[in-house]
């Protein structure tokens, strides 16, 4: 059994979503329905996760003045998470907050970590319509932070790239796996990732819901048809084959939900990172 | 064209469901939709099964007082079924109803079936919450019964077995075939079922709708994202190499469902089974 | 950027239906969310879509005396797409629209063409409860009209053929990959495809929504469980390799859907033909 | 266990090959092969074909004043062994040997076949450098002599197809499955063959070994890199959903062969055609 | 590096083959191919095995006066290998030296293993024309000493089973993945075999080299076309998630070989076994 | 057909092999294969390259006094070809060579050049055994050269890495595909290179026959098991989507071919990949 491995800290933000608001609402959404009656707490990898969480509480973009105020706390939040020993694990918000989350990681660690993100759209827009804070910009702004915070950025089940997020990968040697060219079975994906990632960084999962193809994932602001099975994105994340150091779980929109679907999705995700996260301290000894 | 080859009953019940009530109105609802305008009458093996059903009626929970007297109206529905020389498909209800089919279908047989389980849970709890007709329990009580019952379980497309549910898989000699090591293709799982089922006894197909991803049977009540999807279990049931010798369909809960969307894939799981059956009592001389 | 190179025309019309209405609120539907904000304008093969279609309008069944002077008015229509050297795309409306506009096409290219059938069912019904004009029978018109209209027609995700369905099949040449037998690797369809289509005829693509899972459209009057995956067409339709001279994309039905969910399957379908198109014209010389 | 099912005839034939002598010498050493102690004799289906063979003897090509009149001492023996109620196998010789086999194989059942080819090239040469009976060219000769001997040719893993080779089979409806397109897993090559083959026509099986990669034969006189695997044949031909009428096994050349190892594929390949003839006559009702 | 962490043994018998003499000249060859310098010392897996073997000599097979004698010495030299805290791994020789060596693991274990036997063949007979210590027999040999020597049989790579075969597999609760049935890629047989293999013993390996094709082994002394890849074969060890606790490559027929392929094939076995035995005695804590 | 498109060059070398002597041979018998009768002049891809070739002769070890006038020659030929407008194709010869022809193609564009190095070997030893011309450097030694040169390196097969090779990997920004990752479609290998090749630099194409399996291609010097099928090579090769600017095949050793199998492995290639050079150049406008 795992024992307060994990502290789950929520993120209720989405005013930097381009197209609807919602995801402010997903922090509180997703952490019922972990304690929902309708599950065990058992992952696919056999650990149990009763207590594997420790709750770090909920940051509310209504609570400050400005977004770097919020990002100070979110970076506040998860140096502490990190102080206590704990692995991260964030739910968004939309994705503009991986920004100050991977800072704060990078900077705890004194050491860069290699980013693998789960994604419809590449996120690397210089700014998207005036807004540099934009959810489609974080990762533009995480490699601005220079080579101390993220030394590879592998995206997965990109199937929106315009010319500029092409030139802007190729500007910070960001890997795109575009979802025309991924393999059905997600062990191959995870394959592919071992390929592509850095032996000695350790790993940051960003997974925005939208990677998943919207029939398994209805709740997401911008529906993108042809993505990931769950499965898929299940596999490739238990056979990552490096440590996995933080991870957050964005772009969750309720109002687009079909019976709480996309919000067991969530949870589904946050249990099966966990239980991979056991796994890979306990072979791989980071 | 077939005639008069399946018995189909109902079974109205979910007082044993763990988590949420609606089951019990389900079969009804699938006769329904069996006989919409929207279908045509072939299955995908080209098999007409529009006088393939003569409907056993449903037997409802509310008229017994208790699940015992429930459990002998069933058995004699199936033993009469069979009697008639037709092939039992049931259609749920929670899942605890297959433990009295599965022991009557035994029973007239006069020798133990091999059970095929589609399901996300593997329902082998000695009890669950102090109830040991639970449905997360059927399979239990059906080893309890002996070797003429059942002399051999596989479990296809499990994803939240607790140390428990190992235990008693270890116990009973069952195979549990999770979904994170599922081959993609239908057709390979089959092959597996192949390899892991005894030459000689007949197979008994239970159908958990849960078994499926969450994006193709919403309608249930436990939602465990990463399942099957329907094609794989279509091809996994066609390829089936052994006699079937009845099949139920459980777990449809249409206070969950979306448009129907779940029930038209309990109508597809019977109609194929129908014509799988139809298949293998020609091919194999049963 | 891809400039005014397809014809964009909807037909509104669903009498000819066999089951419900709906489809004929469907072209607005689906235009409408062609503009959303929520998407950007490139394809996965990376053009620019924004300014490549002219909108010819919707044909609205209410409009017109009788079917046959529809059929004369999308004639016209597709008659002038063409003229003005642009490539027809329509958004149906049922599945009967088909055989106006296939006649059109080849009327005008004065050469038979292929057809690539997304579909369920393989609406070869030579007439459906008296309807020789139902949504069940456009391929029978279309054949009727002769060796100069359709040179092969070949059919993806069949999955409810009737023996009648299989007689009219065998009659006209026509190749069903049914469901049951097709590779889970969109690429690999494309390669049958490629065996399949004669070398010299251009391919028109005519794609009904119900060829998808209802998981993945579920905005459609028949659900048929079983169906491809959005992801597994997309990539068969990447891969024709022969130039395309037009394209449908029918029976959506808005009644059925979710959060408009199938209205973005077609839209998706729509951008990445075009993209298709794009780049079949510039390899490949037509 | 199968008794006097199969008639085998072997032809020592190698005149109307276009570069190496060799395949003469074949059916001597492939029979031999078949008695070898290394073997037992059950099929990977189950069947025990130690009774299963009458042996025809060989047909000597040395025998005869011309190939006219060898060609008739073929067709008396296949219409010998088919009066005598057996399944006719032939073992080459070289490819030219296909075409009275063929004709004499549809003049007995008074109806014409359908034939899967299995080879690298796809031998429909109108001539190969002015021989008409070249082994270049037997299914030229097949589909000359009308509709009454082929109604459907099918050819699996061709890898050389010259232009002339195209217009050839554009002209006689052959579906060529190129090896560049062919799926990895027979069983789905098994499925396109079944879309692809009328329903009412019996299948004769033609085996050119060069079909497969020479890594897997080395035993064939044009080594053409990049077949298919003995797996993935056999897997095809176990799936083929059809009565089968007959086969051939042709193209071995002892002179390329190392360790007898091809020798050994072409036993295989006629013990599991045995075998699915065994299914496919008890299966489908021939 | 890995140090002395592997005792290799060459056992020099093949007295006890059916069909060839050869095996027993294998040990020395494959051990001088170990020391080639056309290969460095790293497997896949990464680890370096320069030094991780101790070399424990050939036992020949006619230094003995009977069968018993030489087993009675296998037995010894399993015994000190595994005393000397290092893992036995032994080059045959013919299969039937497996029975001593298995013995000897469980009873220096003092607990059964279970075995993973690659194989083309199932080795289960009774006896092989009168010989109880055939290499047809060594699986029926284990099971006669009862359950503390194997709890649990799983083969790999069957295309040769006989009724005798299949009754011996039934009477001992053996599954045979047959090759006909076996999934393309190895790390997906992986999984099978983790659903199969009881959780809680560790796992020996026997490796009959005839598992693989011919195309890729063709240094054995039963040729069976379409067997496993020399790939999937290695993906299936490396991804064995269970302690492995000892193995043997056997069935080398040096009389057979071409230019050392087949040496190699055994070379590259043992180093990958002994990497993955280095992984899973890392991530598993025996 | 194709005219006069490649120039074709051998270099005849193996001093700076480690193991074996024999490629310095391979030039002149690949050549003469090529011209065999066994083979029609057409591609996979449909194009006739019988006059394609202009043969540049073979470059000969023996007639220079050292490495370094040997590079020279092989410069001037590269470029010699290059300036009569055609693309270079050289059989080798051992691997070292590739170091002086990818210096010349870099120089003759004026711009760096992505490497796809097919190899069982990763080949960046900054010298074997004192050699640093050794046929285990070349890529380092491309390297050294700087970004003029090369700009991406991807390795494809890699199944021998030691810890020096995988520093040296990572030193140079080189992305290894090991072989026990590998998808096993190459279809699916291509796609993987699209996402990991710069969109703006050609590519030259580096085979080491070494990347295939040993079964496939026995004529090497250093056989490695678990390699590639010539079928994954080729279909990865015939869908790179990036213009080719030459390619050379290396390390044919026909003193282990069998009956000359890998030399026509070989010319397969050769015309392959001169069929994909073709295509890449008419659709990508080089």
């Amino acid at each position: 059994m795992l024992r307060h491995s994990i502290g789950l800290l929520g993120v209720g933000a989405d005013q930097h979503g381009s197209f609807m608001r919602g995801p402010a609402e997903a922090p509180a959404l997703i952490k019922e329905e972990m304690r929902s009656k309708s599950l065990n707490a058992y992952s696919e990898l056999g650990t149990n996760d009763e207590h594997a969480y420790r709750d770090w509480g909920n940051i509310e973009e209504g609570s400050f003045a400005s977004t770097e105020e919020m990002h100070a706390a979110i970076k506040d939040a998860v140096t502490s998470i990190m102080s206590a020993g704990l692995t991260p694990i964030t739910l968004g918000g939309d994705h503009h907050i991986t920004n100050p989350i991977v800072r704060a990681v990078a900077a705890h660690l004194g050491r860069p970590v290699s980013i693998v993100q789960f994604d419809a759209h590449n996120d690397l827009y210089e700014n998207y319509e005036g807004d540099a804070h934009s959810h489609a910009s974080p990762f533009a702004r995480i490699f601005e932070a220079g080579p101390s915070v993220c030394c590879k950025l592998v995206q997965v089940g990109i199937r929106t790239a315009t010319d500029h997020n092409r030139q802007q990968a190729a500007r910070y040697g960001v890997t795109m796996l575009e979802m025309k060219d991924l393999p059905l079975d997600g062990k191959v994906i995870a394959g592919m990732l071992d390929a592509l990632l850095p032996r000695d960084a350790p790993v940051y999962i960003s997974f925005d819901l939208d990677a998943l193809d919207p029939a398994h994932a209805p709740g997401v602001s911008h529906h993108e048809p042809g993505g990931m099975t769950t499965r898929a994105a299940l596999d490739a994340i238990h056979h990552i084959r490096r440590p996995i150091i933080g991870a957050d779980v964005v772009e969750y929109n309720p109002r687009r939900d079909v019976h709480g679907m996309t919000a067991m999705v969530a949870v589904k995700l946050v249990r099966e990172i966990t239980a991979t996260i056991a796994a890979s301290q306990r072979d791989k000894g980071l």
